[in-house]
């Protein structure tokens, strides 16, 4: 095996160049390998093949520095700087991470998870080794679909026409997770099947044109400067902004890839080097089917099909199914998603009701403007967004939903842990940052059949408006507890039997709430369950109801506490100088890493183990 | 007066085509005395009157609709659609907004107030029109600075290849408040400066061609598909993204203007029509000085002087002053502004340091992941940017800068109420925002020492930390007490005689607690104050102490109740049973409109008078 001779980086630097195909071959099978059985990213992965092995041919770790924007193609990256056993542990609890992390190796310079971050974070990283006089190569690797974000575009706005080398890799495989949508995204689609685009590579373009048309024509083009380059070169949408470029060059030959890099290199300006990849090469079923091999389950290698047979309904289908019937009911209702037609569900409303959906691309912030433009036009939006990337919107949703106080309902999935994904994933914020807006509403489900009667009240509702889910398993316990919603009403679950302790608990936390009362029951203590429903506007006559006959109230939410529900009740039980002890279960002060969300659960003290004891405690 | 005769919409159409010429230059000296008086924003307004006109006699309102970008230069507008008597009251408390409002006016479609929305705004309203059969124009307005935010780029990139009508206006003044940054602009400048653009306007380029070059040329160029348009028609950025280019015309010209906008809505695609203006047109002192005039104070005509003769620093002075030494005394230290190197005071440490110093445009998601790159480099970053722009990158500040720790500075001006820009500008959500960050750490100072030793303390902290610092004049009392700044740590102001209130004030509000005080004491009630300095980490020691101490801790802070100071200060008095009562004066949770800080303050409850009257309450 080649790959046994690369144990650190630089490693492969002593792979003979004739055996670069065999090296890419063993790679693929290793990761195809590892992630059959641990799931992550596969299709991006498998795409970034050659160009990672050309970087790091090209390249000298830890000197220079690679930003891969969003970083889950980094694993072979990965895999040619010495956490090859990594892969054991991969995205697993305390093992390694499936994005770039600074704390894992010193040959990952800068940390990603969100999208179109790596210009401006290389921009920053080429200014500091400029400024301090250092020597090293800086490149940012970037998708297709990553430039449909629009700080990208600020970024290169700012990496233009600089007398400093910084290289940006354009690694276009033509998708973002979906397919990618808008004009860039065409503009690059003209470029990469032009016929031929290789023989574009020499950029011998004078010579070519004089051969074909003669001299007038050179003189013609001579005249108007720089126009020759508009007729002929790809890539003047960068050269407009004042980024040279070099392309379009295959993605899966590691030679011409080391000759483009050594050429953009030598540039003492940004230069962007648009390399054409294919998602999923190397393993037929992700080439067939992308979106489902994007961030992949476990899978068997033969079929391509998931290990795990989903038994239940997740919160994203059920989100899915609401869709249809509000889009059957109203005609108002429109949806937008940005890049996710798969992974929020939406893509039944799209088959359904073409005309009414809209997918953005990666632009939260234009999602968010535009549904608040599409409200104000008289339509019904439904905004649905992953919880951590809606914080990418939060100056839109204060500025332009919430300020004119625009009905547009936020479907926000993945809110709360999320696992495997870790740090820049987990949608732990949405509460607090919603939560400190005027005119906003905030409700979280407790189980399928409610998170379908929210969204046919959020729908209802006429005012700006959040319905946060969590990824995975819709829970189908509590199927008779559907009191009508109400806003900022709460629902009793269960009274508990001369219960001091009522638990006040929001969303998924309604489930562990359950538990926690039947792992006290064995203790012989009874609690009882209020389902908060919203976290903003609080049901203040619940809590006073509460506040006269239990003892202590626990507030439950799967949330940083800062903004949260938790100083929500608690401010206000203070401010009504009512007397109940109110306790707060929320997600501590602290990132929380990858691993499987009960581990996580367990691991930050907000699993039914650890609530039941802190509320058994309060019987001592 | 031709103005008399104009009071509601469509009224100019009543005008007499050799008038128009006269008519603008009535609007704008009615703009300049109004705004002489009262103060606003002059240059972008003296800019768009043409353009403001030439809309409104090719649009029919309100059922055409304009979204302008920004909205400071809505002012004719305003003035051709029945609001010419709002200009007593211009930003005024009660009055008049400075932007577009649609409570003002059903000729308003949609507010706006920060930069780059309008285009997102406008595609909803696009979408909105065509799924409800509606027969009407859409108009975006967006400067050529506003471009360079990412947003922006986000929205042309879904308004392409579009089957319907959507007008795009590009008012290029080659300025944002201040010079203009990027690739975007150079590129913008190149065709503006191009000699005799007026000649494109008719579009006949194969004509012009073969005069010049023969047959042959048109041959070639024929062949090469479009690329002829690529050789001469300027806007082949714009193009290649899939929007029609129109322009550039000259923007001061009402006729021609009205000649392209009838040719605009002719297309049934999207269509941006690149308008030249000459900002701050036709008043000397504006054109001169057009960042003093971007948002002017009530000036003398004759002079171009602001009336009111500044009399004290304001803490952009102390912060533009104190940048001065951190850059002297630590090579490491690089400064960064999205588009406002006036309006941040770092204009000083530009002209001393311009190695070290980037301003990116209105990009505030670039500039804090671009800072999270510098930081990651080993520089020390301090990035400026206002209270109500940094909520852009909120995002960049949880996944770039907290994640990864890093040692960014923020230093946000403008925090808490602003005054006459009102709602959208008003600085009330950074702690809560802040607050909700793991790993981030925020202060506010009391006076000007504070600031000075609040950024000299923040550069060493070497964490990511917030410095947040009102608009306007620096409180210069207090300035014996200068305890030395640690971390999370807080300080005793002065110790009332039998106090049974201690005030927990943070920044601007500590000024107003020794107010508050001084009310008291003629009453013959004394209190204590103790400046809170950090809001996250809170001094839990002094809390402790306090509550040993008194029967009331009053938490003082300019922002929104959720996520802020306060319920930090109740939650943490309710998780220890401190025997302490807690009263929290904060902003409320609505938006807050226009008017001057100290008005504002009074409407909502947050000025000494209305704390004197809850504390001498508590004495009842």
């Amino acid at each position: 095996m080649l790959l046994d001779s690369i144990n650190q980086a630089n490693d492969i630097k002593n792979i003979d160049p004739k055996d670069y195909d065999a090296l890419a071959a063993e790679i693929r099978e290793f990761l195809i390998n590892k992630i059959s059985v641990n799931g992550g990213h596969l299709g991006s992965n498998l795409g970034a093949v050659e160009l990672t092995m050309a970087l790091h041919l090209s390249l000298d770790f830890p000197k220079d520095k690679i930003v891969w924007d969003v970083g889950h193609q980094s694993y072979t990256h990965k895999l040619l700087t010495g956490r090859k056993d990594g892969f054991e542990s991969l995205r697993k609890f305390g093992g390694m991470s499936g994005f770039p992390k600074r704390k894992e190796s010193d040959c990952d310079c800068f940390d990603t998870g969100h999208s179109s971050t790596s210009i401006s974070a290389g921009l920053g990283l080429v200014k500091a080794r400029d400024i301090r006089g250092e020597d090293s190569t800086v490149v940012a690797v970037i998708g297709d679909g990553s430039l449909t974000g629009g700080m990208a575009y600020e970024a290169l706005n700012n990496a233009s026409r600089m007398d400093t080398n910084f290289i940006i890799i354009l690694n276009d495989n033509n998708m973002s997770i979906s397919e990618n949508v808008g004009g860039v995204s065409k503009y690059l689609n003209n470029i990469r099947t032009r016929e031929n685009y290789q023989n574009l590579k020499d950029s011998i373009y004078y010579p070519l044109l004089e051969k074909k048309y003669g001299q007038p024509i050179i003189d013609f083009v001579r005249k108007t400067k720089n126009s020759i380059k508009q007729l002929v070169v790809p890539g003047m949408f960068f050269e407009d902004m004042g980024i040279k470029y070099l392309g379009p060059v295959d993605g899966h030959d590691v030679k011409g890839l080391m000759t483009v890099i050594k050429e953009a290199k030598r540039c003492d300006t940004s230069v962007l080097v648009h390399v054409i990849t294919e998602k999923g090469r190397g393993y037929e079923p992700a080439m067939r089917h992308p979106a489902r091999f994007h961030g992949a389950e476990p899978f068997d290698i033969e079929t391509g099909l998931p290990k795990r047979k989903k038994e239940k309904a997740n919160y994203t289908d059920v989100f899915s199914t609401v869709m249809i019937k509000l889009g059957a009911r109203n005609d108002k209702v429109v949806a937008i998603t940005a890049a996710m037609p798969d992974g929020t569900g939406l893509k039944r409303f799209h088959n359904i009701y073409p005309d009414r959906f809209f997918d953005v691309g990666i632009a939260e912030q234009h999602a968010v403007t535009f549904a608040a433009g599409l409200a104000a036009g008289g339509l019904r939006p439904i905004v649905a967004i992953y919880s951590s990337f809606l914080q990418r919107a939060y100056d839109q949703i204060v500025h332009d939903v919430c300020i004119q106080n625009l009905p547009v309902v936020f479907a926000i999935d993945r809110a709360g842990l999320v696992g495997s994904d870790g740090e820049t994933h987990q949608g732990i914020f949405d509460l607090s940052y919603l939560s400190s807006i005027p005119n906003m509403h905030i409700m979280a489900p407790k189980n399928k059949w409610e998170l379908s009667d929210m969204m046919k009240f959020a729908v209802a509702s006429g005012v700006p408006i959040a319905v946060r889910y969590p990824r995975g398993e819709a829970y189908d316990g509590l199927k008779d507890n559907r009191d009508e919603i109400v806003m900022g009403k709460s629902e009793l679950i269960v009274k508990g039997d001369n219960a001091k302790v009522a638990l006040f608990a929001i969303g998924s936390m309604v489930k562990i709430a359950v538990e926690v009362r039947e792992i006290l029951l064995e203790k012989g203590i009874d609690v009882t369950i209020v389902n908060a429903r919203f976290a903003k506007p609080i049901d203040t006559d619940m809590i006073d109801e509460l506040a006269r006959d239990y003892d202590y109230i626990v507030s439950m939410e799967e949330n940083v506490a800062s903004g949260g529900l938790g100083e929500k009740v608690v401010t206000y039980v203070a401010d009504q100088g009512l007397d109940v002890k109110v306790e707060t279960v929320t997600v501590p002060d602290e990132y929380v890493e990858h691993g499987s969300v009960d581990q996580l659960r367990a691991e930050i003290g907000i699993d039914a183990e650890s609530i039941a004891k802190r509320v058994s405690e309060l019987y001592l």
